[in-house]
C-alpha cells in the first residue's frame, strides 16, 4: 500500500528527528502505537543504539525486550556491552525466548557465567532447557509463549483466563488444550469459543489437531508440514506428548531463508558454521575460512589434473591449436554439468523427486544432454571453422577436422558432465547425504578432468587416428 | 510428533485400502475430518484420480473443489481431460481463487473460450479479475476469500454475521473494517470481539492495520513484509485504498520457496519460463531451452577465448607445460569468482547490504581475496613443485620456476577473479539490474579469460622476462 508506506516512512522520518533533537518524551509518546519492527528500524538508523534503549527501558522493560528482539544480533551484542548489566538483564528477560537464546549464544564465554546471576530462576531455566536443544530443530526454534487450557475448562472460564493474561495478541488464533499432565488433547479456536454455550466443557468441542512437531524434528521438515497443511503454527510436543512449545509462521519464514541460503553456500562450495551473523557482521577471517576449506581441495585436484594432461603431451606438441580450446570444453562441461546438478538438487529439496524415480530422472536427463550436446557440438563446429583460419599451418591438419574434432569433444562432454551432474546428488541422496555437498565447484572441478580425457582421446582418435 | 505422524500415514493407507476394494462411503466417512492435503495425498497415490473425484464429487462439490486445490497441476489437468466438462466447471468453481487462476492458464487456449460457458458469472468475473495482475505481484496470489466488515456495525451484528458465512475457519483471526466505499479502515482480531461489548460500534474498537500490500506490489516486497512484521496475512489494497484480496502466511512460504528456485537457476545460468511445472511434469524441451539459451552465449565467449590464447601461441609451444594447468587457474577462479558473487547476491537479495555500502564490500572482499590469494598461491607452488618432477626437459626452466610461476598467476587470478565476482553483482544492481543474472557461469567463463591472460602474462614476464 503506497500511502501506508509513505506513511510507515513519514513516522520513521519523524522519530529519528525526535531522537536526535532529544524530544525522549515526544519519542516514547510517538512509538506507543508502532509495530516493533519500525521501532527496531528508528533505533538502527539513530546513532546510539544504547542510549535510546535507556529511555525506552526507563518507560517499560516489557516494550524494551520486545523491541530489542527485532533489533541485529551485532546491536543486541552492542547493548550488551554498553548497558549496565542490571538494565541489559531487564532487556534480555523481556525478549522473545527463541531470539534470547540465539543471542546467548554470541556472549563470551567467560561473561555468561557473570551475567546469569542478574536474571530470574525462570528466564534461566528457559533459557537453559531451550539451548538443550539442537538450533535445527523444532525445539531450537519453538517459541515457549503460547496459551494452553485444562480439558475440564469451561467455556466460561476458558475465556476469563484469556482476559488476564497479557500476551502478543496476533499469537492467539487457536488455543492448545491439554490435560493434567500437559498431554496435548486439541486445539479450540477463539472463533470457536465467540459462538459456543458458555456453561460448555471443552473437551466437548476441541477439535483434532492438524499436525504436530517433536522437539527433535528437524526444523526443515516442520517447514514441509507447514506448506503441506498451509499452517498458521503448529504445536510442539515431547516424547511423552506434552505440549512444551509452539512455532509460528513467522518463524518457519526465517527457517527457509537460513536454509535456501545454506544450500546457496553449499552449491558454491562455501562451508557452514555454527552461528551465522549477516555479511558485514562477520569477520573477514570467518569468510576466509568458510571459502577456502573447499577451495583447497580443488586447487590440489587442480594441480593433480596437470598429471592428466601431461599424459597427452606429445599430441598436444603435434597440434598445440587443441590448447586453444581446452578452456572451452572445461567451462562448458562444468556449466551443464553444474546446472543438471542444482536443477537435481532443487528438486529433491521440494519433494518433486525421489531416489526412487532414479530411472526416469536419468533418462529424462540424457535426454536433455543429447540435444544440449547437438546444438553446442555443431555451434562449435561453425565457431571454430569461423575464427580457426589462421590458427594451423599448412602441414597440419585442416581447420575443419580440428573444428569437428572439438565439436564432437564438447558434445561428449556435455553429455558426461550432465551424466555426472545428475548422479552425484542421486547418490549421495542415497547414502543419505547431503546433495547439495557435491555442488558446483566439486562436480566442476570433476568434469574438467574427465573433460580433458574426453577431449584430448577424441583427438587422438580423429587426428592421429 | 511421531505418534501423530503414523496416525496420519495409518488413515492414509487405509483410505487407499479402501479406494482399491471400492468401499467408497467408508472412504468417503474416512476422509470427512482428514486435513485437505492429506486426502488430496492419497487421491494422488491411487490409480484414477478421475475415478476418486467422481465419488467425492457425487458426495459434495465444495469439498471436491478444496481438495483438488492440493492436487498436482498434472493432475488437476487430467481431471480437466478426463471428467464430464459440467463437472469439471462445479470442481473449478469451488477450487481456491489464487490456484484457479493458475489452472486456468495452463488450459489450451482453443479450449478456454469453450470451458467458460459452463461457469457462472461470478467465478468467470473472479477468474479475469485474478488474472489480470502479474503472476508474481500482491494481485497474482492474493486469496478473494476473506471477511470484511463495515466500520459502522456493531459487535453483536458483526458476530451475527460471521456465524452465517461459510470458510475456512484458520484464515479468520483478523476481520478486516471497510466503510460503505470499501476503503479499509482497519482490523479487529476475534479475540477483541470475544471482549467487546456487544453493543459497541465496530469503528471504536478497530485497530490500525500494521501493513498492507498494494496489488501491484511485487511479490517479493510483500514477502518482506511478512517476515519484517512477523504476519500471519496481510489485506491487499487497490489504488483508491479499497480493500480486494487478503494474502496470508502459506502463500508467502510458496513465494519464498519459488523464488528461491529462480535465484538457484539464475545462478547456475538457468533462464526462466512463465508458468513452471515440477521437475518430472515439465517436458523434455522446456527443460532444454531454459538451459541452452545461456550456454550458448557462453560457448561462443568460449570459442572466442581460443584466440585470446592463440596469442600467446608462441609461449605455450615453448613451454607445453603451462598447458598442463591452464585448467586449474580456470577452474579455480571460476570457483572463487561464482563464491564471492553468490554471496553479494544472497547478501543483497536478503537486505543484508546496500549498494550505498560499496566501497566497504569491496574492501571487505579484496582482504578475503589476498587471504585466499596467499594460502592457494603457495598450494600450488608446492603441488606443481611436487608433482611436477619429470614435467620440464633439461635445457627448459626449473620445475621451481614454472611452480612459482603458476602461484604467482594463481594468486593474482584469485584476486581478480573475486573482484569481478563482487562488483559485477553490485553494479547491474546499481543499475536496477537483477544481480542474480551475473551468476556462476557468466562470471566462471569471464574469469576463464581473463585468467588466460594474466597467466600467460605471468608467464612471460617470469620465463621469458
Amino acid at each position: 500500500m503506497i500511502e501506508l508506506d509513505t506513511l510507515t516512512e513519514n513516522q520513521n522520518n519523524l522519530c529519528i528527528d525526535l531522537i536526535e533533537k532529544k524530544q525522549y518524551s515526544e519519542f516514547l509518546r510517538e512509538i506507543e502505537t508502532m509495530p516493533y519492527a519500525d521501532v527496531a528500524e528508528v533505533i538502527e538508523e539513530s546513532d546510539d543504539v544504547t542510549e535510546v534503549m535507556k529511555i525506552i527501558l526507563a518507560d517499560s522493560d516489557s516494550k524494551a525486550g520486545r523491541i530489542t528482539s527485532y533489533l541485529s544480533e551485532a546491536d543486541q551484542l552492542e547493548l550488551f556491552d554498553n548497558l549496565p548489566t542490571e538494565s541489559f538483564a531487564k532487556l534480555f528477560a523481556n525478549m522473545e525466548p527463541d531470539i534470547r537464546v540465539d543471542l546467548f549464544q554470541l556472549i563470551p564465554e567467560d561473561e555468561r557465567k557473570q551475567f546469569l546471576r542478574f536474571l530470574d530462576h525462570k528466564t534461566v531455566g528457559n533459557l537453559f532447557l531451550l539451548d538443550s536443544y539442537d538450533p535445527d530443530s523444532a525445539g531450537g526454534i519453538m517459541s515457549t509463549e503460547f496459551e494452553a487450557v485444562c480439558i475440564g475448562m469451561t467455556v466460561e472460564e476458558v475465556i476469563t483466563e484469556l482476559k488476564d493474561i497479557e500476551h502478543r495478541t496476533h499469537n492467539l488464533f487457536y488455543i492448545f488444550v491439554i490435560d493434567d499432565d500437559k498431554v496435548l488433547k486439541g486445539r479450540v479456536s477463539i472463533r470457536e469459543l465467540l459462538f459456543a454455550d458458555k456453561d460448555e466443557i471443552i473437551g466437548d468441542i476441541v477439535k483434532d489437531i492438524i499436525a504436530a512437531a517433536h522437539v527433535d524434528e528437524d526444523q526443515e521438515d516442520v517447514a514441509k508440514k507447514f506448506e503441506k497443511y498451509d499452517l498458521y503454527n503448529i504445536p510442539v510436543i515431547n516424547g511423552k506428548n506434552q505440549l512444551v512449545g509452539l512455532i509460528n509462521s513467522d518463524d518457519i519464514l526465517d527457517v527457509i531463508r537460513e536454509e535456501e541460503t545454506e544450500d546457496m553456500e553449499k552449491l558454491m562450495g562455501i562451508s557452514q558454521g555454527d552461528h551465522e551473523l549477516s555479511y558485514l557482521e562477520s569477520s573477514i577471517f570467518s569468510h576466509f575460512k568458510k571459502r577456502v576449506i573447499w577451495l583447497i581441495g580443488l586447487t590440489i585436484l587442480g594441480v593433480v589434473s596437470g598429471l592428466v594432461i601431461q599424459e597427452f603431451e606429445e599430441t598436444l606438441h603435434k597440434y598445440v591449436v587443441l590448447a586453444f580450446f581446452m578452456p572451452l570444453i572445461a567451462a562448458t562441461g562444468g556449466n551443464v554439468g553444474s546446472q543438471a546438478a542444482s536443477v537435481i538438487i532443487r528438486a529433491l529439496a521440494l519433494d518433486e523427486i525421489s531416489i526412487d524415480e532414479w530411472f526416469e530422472i536419468i533418462f529424462k536427463e540424457l535426454r536433455i544432454a543429447l540435444m544440449i550436446a547437438v546444438s553446442l557440438g555443431i555451434l562449435a563446429f561453425f565457431g571454430v571453422s569461423l575464427i580457426g583460419q589462421n590458427m594451423t599451418t599448412a602441414d597440419g591438419p585442416s581447420i575443419y577436422l580440428i573444428a569437428q574434432t572439438i565439436g564432437v569433444a564438447l558434445s561428449l562432454q556435455v553429455i558426461s558432465a550432465i551424466m555426472f551432474g545428475t548422479c552425484f546428488p542421486l547418490i549421495v541422496k542415497f547414502f543419505k547425504g547431503d546433495p547439495a555437498l557435491v555442488a558446483s565447484p566439486a562436480i566442476t572441478t570433476f568434469v574438467d578432468i574427465t573433460g580433458l580425457i574426453i577431449y584430448f582421446t577424441t583427438a587422438t582418435v580423429m587426428l592421429i587416428g
